[in-house]
């Protein structure tokens, strides 16, 4: 028997799951680990279901499901079994790297379909995982042209997700328009936060004892967006400067990597400026 | 409105999930946060289920439920909201006092009704906090005649847990027997495990890096039985065989007060020999 | 054969180890345990010496010691085996009582004199301990008197340490530079940080996956000063605002414990706004 | 000014320290982070020295730190600054690929030799890093004439270190005690560890909520030897076997690559059956 995977999110009411189980039973699958959870501020209802059975109708379910649910539901049936991904970046090859290597022995949970970098370094390690690597310059062009050009690129592939891994270029607002819900960001940060200039620098100063990453959904303003995953790692009095982004960069390698997987598996959603992570 | 918690566990089969939500809306309760899982194999099905709405009641519900629920049902419409727990000691105080703090503070989740132990050590400190202490001597009688004692203590209160908090005797099969499923036990281990006597030492003298800790039912042999809650924490080579043993019990206090947490708030079933835990 | 420790600071030049080790080796100590730290820009040299070996002139060692040492040195030679705590608390009973209890049972490897509250509210807890506990109501008086009567208090017992276990005010300069290098805080953080009313409400807004907590020593804001422990604990979509509190009341006990440990082995060094911790 | 690194071990005696820092000092040099250990069981003395200053005669530090200590002792100045490695793998890739990654962006702080597998899997992703591949077949020859051919091509490179990433061929005494000192294996394990066929099903089957690994030096018996790093990973109740085995890679994949950093930065000394490391 094989597996059937049904995401389904919408207004709450009293009844959906009683509504939702029905149907699926009708089809004569078997759930076999579901979670449902109701975002009570927003009044938004999010299930996940994994079932066992044959499935001749999947577009039938799909039908039936979206007839009775409430207003500004969404149903996935099955989403795309190997989704596919744009990386972008700049010159930092390590968030990269994770992922082309899983790529190669898929074990990614997606494929990776193109490498878009503002400079050409990565280039050639790209190429090694036969992976198509554009370079987009951002020198002698408008803002506008440039991310005009990216943005061909990644119409060209259609992916599922765009990944900035240290792209570290600011996305204009209508960039991250266009691709709302696909783009996933991944930054350090320290506790407290250190703004302005070089916050390494300062929490080097301050002699922080730990350093996080987040990988986000990105909406209007680079690091902010619906969070993730979030990990820490601890560092001491012995880290300089370069030690500390050196595991700051191992802690966000690890913490993009659980995003991932976690996307792949569709068990993210988002409700407002949440996530809802099934895990 | 008030909240409300169903907890299901039964023999698996299609349509479960639908005809436990019908029932479920019936009464008008909204599904807030839903857990369902299917142990395949095991063909068993366990489901915790959080609503909203007024309940007025609940036993119409339970009998409903058992009545279309297939063979070996279990279901618990909001299971006590104070459970009540008896533990046992022997002298080590680490897990005990941390109990005994929660529950003066009101943030156990549970209620102590007494405290066991086969020595007298632990009296004083557990009589600030107005709970009785039971010395049961295992010296001088047999130990069918000592864990008599022990079974008359318990079965006085009646008590949803007993919590082996460092309880450092083995319970005879017929104890285990007659208080199945609410025998808490923890112990601390190692990577890889050390058998025969002084595991610490053998510890000490192989240089782990880690000291690992066990929250579990107690099945027939103290050290075995499904396992709730598991963590470690690291040790290095300046530690000697007194460090190690206090780190191990950190370790063991916070897993065993995160698996106690588990417990009342009724998020661990259990299926054979593992457990399902909604966290 | 004793232990004995020995903790040295002073400006930093070359030659220092082996000045102190040979002054040490004179003394007939067999040094078994020793970390040395230079923190380079601030020239300021560190070092905490575990030695093996009879010392019946500690005072001559340190005066020897004290002679050759560059400017602004200061040498500690097993200093007070037991250290001596006062406890600042508001209405939060979480670390006072991990505090407490450790006390009690002689595992904190330091003695608490005494618990100074600005509410009463934990006065039955604490005297359960016979720790004498002080209520020094910060209404109807100006901020000048209530201190001063806080600080007779402090001055009666000259404690070592002095820790704000979850004091709700912030001290006025002159009672950090009164107490300077003695005075202790926790408290929680996010990451990203968020300023401003009701952080925990923001938090849950954002849906942050982790809650940090640091201790650190205070200086002239309460929030700043040489951080000695920073950890973090997982939370997730379904904690609502409360669990969140709870979580960071769990890790800010952990990581208060955590420092207190550390400053009672006299593993910490402040330099400049940073810590020295020799693990 | 240059940075100089002094490893020393030798047996204990009272003023070591003393003797060593006199003769570092006689050479201008400045420590500026020491750590010295004594292992008491052992009556052996370790220290890792870091200075700051020119050294042009590294040798006669050398010859003059050998004259003075004790015996049985090994000292090393400035060990080679890039270690270099030969890798043994069978068929899973995960360690490896990280490996050569890091080797390929000069972030190993090491530089891979060869790789030696003993099937042909992993040479096409071996060589796009263009680090030469050795398939050396366990099939149709004597032990003995296979681990020759293994020795011939270790002995070709004269590595530091041997890593076994998961090499899964147990190598006979006489190649352990060939490579004394430079094999270094990974190997994941569970609490409590599950002897016999197939563990990972066993692990299953009592529902583990922990996988651990270690990076051990390899001694007599594949899994035994000087632990150098464990580290575990949370598994829960929905993972299935092959799950846990995907879990139980990525925590080999960061345990053997926390344990080459060690190495590398010579952190990492061997007392009896223990490591020392200077973390």
């Amino acid at each position: 028997m094989k597996d059937t995977l049904i995401l389904i999110e919408c207004d709450d009411q009293v009844g959906l799951v009683a509504l939702i189980a029905k149907i699926v039973a009708k089809h004569q699958l078997n759930i076999t680990a579901m979670r449902e959870f109701v975002d009570q501020t927003a009044a938004r209802f999010f299930a996940r279901i994994e079932c066992k059975g044959d499935l001749p109708h999947p577009d039938m379910l799909k039908e039936e499901l979206y007839d009775l649910l409430p207003s500004a539901s969404r149903v996935l049936i099955n989403p795309s079994t190997l989704k596919r991904i744009v990386v972008m970046v700049t010159k930092e090859h390590h968030c990269l790297a994770d992922i082309l290597v899983r790529d190669f022995f898929n074990t990614l949970g997606a494929k990776v379909d193109a490498v878009i970098g503002n400079y050409d370094d990565l280039r050639i390690f790209t190429e090694k995982f036969n992976v198509p690597y554009y370079f987009i310059d951002h020198y002698n062009q408008s803002k506008e042209d440039y991310e005009e050009e990216i943005a061909k690129v990644i119409d060209l592939y259609q992916p599922d997700y765009i990944i900035l891994a240290k792209y570290m270029r600011i996305l204009s607002p209508e960039m991250v328009e266009r691709f709302q819900g696909k783009l996933i960001n991944i930054h350090h940060s320290f506790l407290p936060a250190f703004v302005g200039a070089n916050p390494y620098r300062q929490a080097f100063e301050r002699g922080v004892k730990l350093i996080g990453a987040t990988a986000h959904f990105v909406t209007d303003d680079l690091d902010e967006g619906p969070i993730i995953v979030q990990q820490t790692i601890p560092v001491n009095h012995t880290f300089n400067v370069i030690d500390k982004v050196k595991s700051g960069k191992e802690i966000e390698k690890a913490v993009l990597s659980k995003a991932l997987q976690l996307l792949v598996e569709d068990r993210v959603f988002v409700s407002g400026n949440k996530t809802i992570v099934f895990e």
